[in-house]
C-alpha cells in the first residue's frame, strides 16, 4: 500500500502545502528528481508520457518538458530552478504554457526520517489566490497522487 | 519634483504590491533595468554601492550582486530571471543572502503610457506572510524609494 498524499490548501492564501512520505531513503528520491532519465518515468499522471526538452536541477538550471495524454496532446511546462540542494531543498520556478505568466515558486524539502524513509513537504505559491485555484482545479491533486506512486514503484524496484 | 512610490501592503497576505511612474519612455526604464552597467548606478539605497558579479537579464537568466553600503559592509543577493520580455515584463526569483531561503517571486510589469511615461508595477511574493514582513522591516520601502529617484536622474540624463 502506498504512503498518501496529504493537501493543505487554505482559503483565501496563494499557496498549497502539501506532504508525501516514501519507504525509500532520501538519496533514492533526491536522485528520481534529479535525473531526467528517471523524472520522465514517474512525474504526472498515469498514462502521460513526458518528454524532457531540459532538466538542469542545479542552482540556476532550468528545464522544460512535455506531457503527452493518451490522445496525444501536449501540455509544456518551464521554469528556473533557485536552489538545489543535494538531499535537501529544491526551489523553483513554475509554469504551464497554457496559463502563460501566471509563474508559481515551488518549494520542495527532502527530509531524511531515518530507517530509509524519507518525507517530501513541498510549498507551491501562486501569483494570486485564483491563479493557486486555477491550478487544483486543473486536476494537480490526481496528477501529483499518481505521480508520487509512480515513483514508490520507481525507488522500489532501484532498492 | 519625482513620482511618488505606492505600496499596497495587504494584511495576512505574503506579497507586496507596488507602483511607480517614470517621466520616460518604456524603452529607457526597461534598459536600465537590463544593462548591468545602468543598473548599478541606481538599484539600492543612495550612498550604496553596487558590485555586480552577474546580470544576465534574459528569460531563464540569472544575477548575483553586492550592496557595499557606506560602512563597507556587504550584502548579497542572488535570484533567477524566470521570464524577460522586452518593455512588457520580468518575472524572477529573489534571495538575500542574510534570510537564506526565504526566496520571494518578483513580478514586474512595464507599461508604455505614451507621451514619454512609463508605469512600472510590481508585486513581490514572499515564500510566508512572516517573510514578506521581515522584508519590509528590513528598509525595502526607503531602498526602493530612494533607488527610483536615483533611476529617474540616470533615465534624465539619457533622455
Amino acid at each position: 500500500m502506498s504512503n498518501a498524499l496529504t493537501l493543505d490548501i487554505p482559503a483565501g492564501m496563494p499557496w498549497i502545502d502539501f506532504t508525501r512520505e516514501f519507504d525509500a531513503p532520501v538519496g533514492a528520491v533526491f536522485n528520481a528528481h534529479r535525473d531526467p532519465d528517471l523524472v520522465s518515468q514517474w512525474l504526472g499522471p498515469r498514462g502521460y508520457e513526458m518528454v524532457v526538452e531540459r532538466w538542469d536541477f542545479t542552482t540556476g538550471g532550468g528545464y522544460r518538458y512535455l506531457h503527452r495524454n493518451p490522445d496525444g496532446m501536449e501540455f509544456g511546462f518551464r521554469g528556473t530552478f533557485h536552489t538545489v540542494r543535494e538531499n535537501d531543498l529544491a526551489i523553483q520556478t513554475f509554469e504551464y504554457d497554457g496559463a502563460p505568466d501566471e509563474v508559481s515558486i515551488d518549494f520542495m524539502w527532502f527530509e531524511d526520517l531515518g530507517g530509509g524513509r524519507t518525507r517530501l513537504h513541498g510549498r507551491s505559491i501562486g501569483r494570486t489566490v485564483e491563479g493557486r485555484d486555477a491550478m487544483l482545479d486543473s486536476g494537480m491533486e490526481k496528477g501529483m497522487a499518481e505521480g508520487y506512486e509512480r515513483l514508490d514503484d520507481l525507488v522500489a524496484q532501484a532498492g
